[in-house]
């Protein structure tokens, strides 16, 4: 029954893909786990990108608009996604969600997935780009340990490295297991508290945008 | 389908509950995000107890051994549980191990579930206790987006006490939203370097053992 319910999420999130690449909309699907900081993130990322890009922004939560609420009072245009218990997004609900979005405006389109090192990484959801996060007090084996996120994102970014002198973690450890399983992976500490490396994951970011909007 | 699994699971963890209770074995389910330290909490537990106690393990992994080895490097009886993807435990794997350990002779079987703050809080295993550990670095909002987690269990530890100056937690915040949705939860802060707090949880967990073993 499991396998049913992937393959019918896997025809739902090419079509997803294929709209979006049509309307030269970039999709970020950003996962990883509860408070690893995926919205300080998605935070950042609007920041740097919202002069120059239209960016929307799905936000994916258990319960609650915590986050919603703060993606919003940054004025961008947030859908909240509640998922009423459910522990990852699946390509139908964001195509449930897509006609609240004038894609023909926007350029980025960011989801923050479930707080979950598991379960998000099976089901597609018609992005362009996986981001997943792991956060430094979570430990240096998380790899090892939860492969398929790693082994299916496109960047992984260390998030809170700052942190890293107070819970003895070792970023070879990491980026050794993370390779082993995805050789592609581009890899990027992030220091959250100074911003030190986040350029070149903005960089990263900046090199898959589609078009440029009228702004 | 999904109702058809969890009563599926849901006799047979009355089936393992009534053995355990026969047996007058304690079996407690530790449930939390990656990394927040659950392996380290039962490690202390087991350092406390195992003088007075016949503990047993069971440890929950997607993949790996690498806790197993933490565990039995100590001396203590550790079955492995890798759920090879799967993001919680389910009663039936907790069943087909039960044979692999002497029930007459143990009297604390302790399961560390999958590191998920989702899926494993669905899931009654045939324990007497649930504990769900938070970690500081993880955020004082978890209990709002991760209701279900903190509704169904006995305890929750806030781990990483020691880090609430760097994280801006406010253990308030989750105590108000912990209470709200379950008032008889037991709530334990421990500072994870020099154990302040952790003596509180120690007595809480004696205070459910069934028998005294024959050590």
């Amino acid at each position: 029954m499991v396998r049913q319910i992937l393959e019918w999420n896997e025809n739902c999130h090419d079509e997803i893909h294929s709209l979006l690449n049509d309307k030269n909309v970039l999709m970020i699907n950003v996962m990883g786990s509860p408070g690893g900081g995926k919205t300080t993130l998605i935070m950042r990322l609007i920041e740097s990108l919202k002069s120059k890009y239209n960016i929307g922004v799905i936000e994916g939560d258990i319960a609650g608009v915590i986050d919603a609420e703060k993606i919003a009072a940054m004025g961008i245009h947030v859908v909240q996604l509640n998922t009423e218990g459910a522990c990852h997004i699946e390509a139908m609900s964001i195509k449930n969600i897509l006609p609240q979005f004038d894609l023909d405006k926007i350029d980025i389109l960011i989801v923050e997935n479930i707080g979950n090192l598991v379960c998000p990484a099976e089901f597609d959801i018609g992005e362009d780009l996986k981001i997943a996060l792991l956060s430094v007090p979570e430990g240096d084996d998380k790899v090892e340990k939860y492969p398929l996120m790693f082994t299916r994102s496109n960047a992984l970014v260390i998030n809170k490295y700052d942190m890293k002198a107070y819970f003895n973690f070792d970023e070879n450890r990491v980026i050794k297991h993370a390779k082993a399983f995805n050789k592609d992976l581009e890899i990027f500490p992030i220091n959250s508290i100074n911003g030190d490396g986040f350029n070149d994951f903005l960089n990263f970011i900046e090199k898959h945008i589609k078009k440029g909007s009228a702004k």
